[in-house]
């Protein structure tokens, strides 16, 4: 792969011209960039290049196979080997629902999930809110587990796509994080090394979302699943709508009982719909079952046999974590006050601001401001109005969970709420549609 | 002019959007750049994103005001400071005509000019083929020598528009140098730094130039012309045609003789046509004559009269070089031996491919490959041929000067020459036009 035949400037020229790159040229940057090789202004000049002009599908997949290259890959034998991805959200718990749904269905499920940064919450944040659940398991440890109890959730791992890590850190810093090819590429690189066979996507778009727009998320999922297509992978893209949180819940702990209460039975519509669609096409590509119709009928069945929710316990027992917290939700850690946000005036629920909801969040302590920043699982929202909803004035649009101490941030919460993330409207609103597209 | 309320991501953000930055924002940009407070790989992203999104006129105007507020900056009383900005080419040695003709004529000729790298060669490293003369004069001096003697040339000074000698090392390492604005902000900031009041321009376009195509060069010269005007200083740009040398000499002895020649009346016609049209200009903007008719008839005048050549030779005296050389050009350095290269069958000479002719003179050692190369002055090409010419096979097109030593080098000049520089034709071949367009 390596050819000392290329340089620097003339690729670097050659993209800010709008030209496409080769394979080996693509895979000759990123290992060079990768092996220090090359440095960060050239890079960031090259990215901001691609960011610009754009990379086709076959540079997308030279670039996915560069990053994924640069770092271990695992494989797993049969076509049941399915994986999810979400591109993100507020209150968006649905992997520890359709997870297990998936697995107990006959689904091997392997995650490999993130921490929260920014507006979204982190899978793997979430989950540590269970005492004694470890996600850091080296990559041996969750083959194994993959293998043994068909369910495996672990952290970001330093072995995975090192180049995607390097670059997604320059990326960050460089205005170029918003493109389709550089974020199909880096999810791309990180799902193919966990061994994953298919793969079903779960791209928001809205307020609350990466991608603000119905275009681009569908822009994003036509890349995704191109890019699955040349890796011989199974994938399905749901296009889900992001306008308001996922669920009731926002918050560490809260999402955690959310979820439980999703896998007993009784989760909210909107989690319950989406959790059941996703896992069903995870179950449909696993081959489990012929059609999409009948995978959608499995997975109710693992709800209500409570196989799913087993499932659930299962994983919870396979890494450490206190499977007694199924049962009793007082094991999570969990603050003491609840402040209710009230309708400053009658009206529907027209729109929420919802990156903003998880801006409030970190305010709360919910979430990172920086990279270091420790998690406080203790603290929520309740949602009790979503769009559509009429609310009276006065009357509780969303609970916050807080400490005693907070009485300040609280009351800057509730301002801020009512002054940049809440419209009412005098008219009636219609409850937008939750999924609004599937691709494949 | 600093305001610590901008922040590095959003700026570069907001530029890849392909919205205008503010006065404010660029200057706060290349502030902190400048001071180190942003890294390189964060500017090159900028510069990247410049580059493919562009910059209207007025952000190039504080692009150019913020590299020449990085540095020192002369003023000087009266309108009849000008200078001349030449992009480079092969065998471009007008300066050393068009500055004694000017002064001559009552023009204060401010000139601080660079060294030659790449194919073009440099204005100072030419001079310094006299024996003694030094361009390494402070700014003091310089300001000096402008009053006292009304013509001065220095080399480029640390004290001149710093950020510019920044982000260019940048931009040469990124491919982010054919950018018209970033061309102009590069060349302006330099420009106002020395202290003109009025610049004509001489940009080049063919083989031999930056800029390919006349197109790009008149997109250049609009650019560099509105800047000037929003700095309020009096600007003509001539286009010149760069597909062969200008003159018959390349290389470094040979070119100063040339223009001795020139100044002594005696000059090629096309060296001798653009010197007089650029001094010409200069003279014009410069108020002492009415009209570029009559400042064309004093640039005659000063050359005739000997009164240019007479400036010459202050200049040299001014600044230490041996004023016998205008007399006796063997106090040049030369080298021995001469080498014709000829015609490899009959016809007419249809193109140069004139970068390459500057490319080979660097592998005869008269240019640099890197920027510590020493420069060997006594090396060099003469040609006998132009477009256009009829040539017999086995006649000379160029005679190289060169050491004893060089046999294999001159013999691998002889076949690039022959297989990468030189296209004949059976058919008969215009002459090319040399000033193409005038722009003010």
């Amino acid at each position: 792969m390596t050819n000392d035949n290329f340089q620097v400037y003339p690729l670097i020229d050659k993209k800010k011209r709008g030209e496409k790159l080769t394979d080996k040229e693509v895979k000759w940057f990123i290992q060079s960039y990768t092996d220090n090789k090359i440095p960060d202004y050239q890079m960031s000049a090259m990215l901001m290049a691609m960011f610009l002009k754009g990379m086709d599908v076959s540079e997308t997949a030279s670039l996915t196979d560069a990053m994924l290259e640069s770092g271990k890959r695992l494989k797993f034998p049969g076509r049941n080997v399915i994986d999810k991805h979400s591109t993100g959200g507020i209150g968006d718990k649905a992997s520890f629902i359709l997870a297990p749904i998936a697995s107990a269905a006959g689904v091997k499920v392997p995650m490999i999930a993130g921490r929260g940064l920014g507006h979204t919450g982190g899978t793997v944040d979430k989950v540590e809110a269970i005492k004694g659940f470890s996600t850091a398991l080296d990559l041996d440890t969750f083959s194994e587990k993959l293998n043994s109890e068909g369910l495996v959730l672990i952290g970001q791992t330093p072995e995975i796509a090192p180049a995607d890590r390097l670059i997604y850190a320059l990326r960050d810093v460089t205005a170029t994080i918003d493109s389709i090819p550089l974020i199909t590429a880096s999810i791309m690189s990180k799902k193919l090394a966990e061994g994953a066979n298919g793969i079903v996507f779960d791209i928001k778009t809205g307020t609350g979302a990466f991608m603000r727009t119905t275009k681009d998320a569908k822009n994003l999922a036509k890349s995704l699943i191109a890019t699955s297509k040349r890796f011989k992978k199974k994938a399905v893209a749901l296009i889900t709508d992001m306008n308001q949180p996922l669920g009731n819940e926002v918050g560490h702990s809260n999402e955690i009982i959310e979820s439980i209460e999703t896998l007993k039975g009784k989760g909210p519509k909107d989690l319950t719909d989406l959790s059941l669609a996703l896992a069903a096409h995870m179950i449909h590509i696993a081959g489990v079952e012929k059609t999409y119709e009948k995978a959608h009928k499995k997975a109710l069945e693992m709800v209500s046999s409570g196989k799913a929710l087993e499932e659930f316990r299962k994983l919870l027992r396979s890494q450490g974590g206190d499977v007694n917290v199924v049962d009793d939700y007082s094991l999570l850690p969990m603050a003491k006050v609840k402040t209710d946000v009230l309708a400053p005036k009658s009206g529907y629920i027209k729109m929420f601001n919802n990156t903003e909801i998880g801006l409030l969040l970190i305010e709360l302590g919910g979430g990172r401001k920086s990279k270091t920043d420790i998690i406080d699982h203790g603290v929520g929202f309740t949602f009790h109005k979503k769009i559509g909803d009429k609310v009276k004035k006065g009357e509780a649009i969303f609970t916050i969970t807080h400490h005693d101490t907070q009485k300040e941030i609280v009351a800057d919460i509730q301002k801020k709420f009512i002054k940049d993330v809440l419209v009412l409207s005098t008219l009636k609103v219609k409850s937008p549609k939750l999924i609004l597209d599937k691709l494949s």
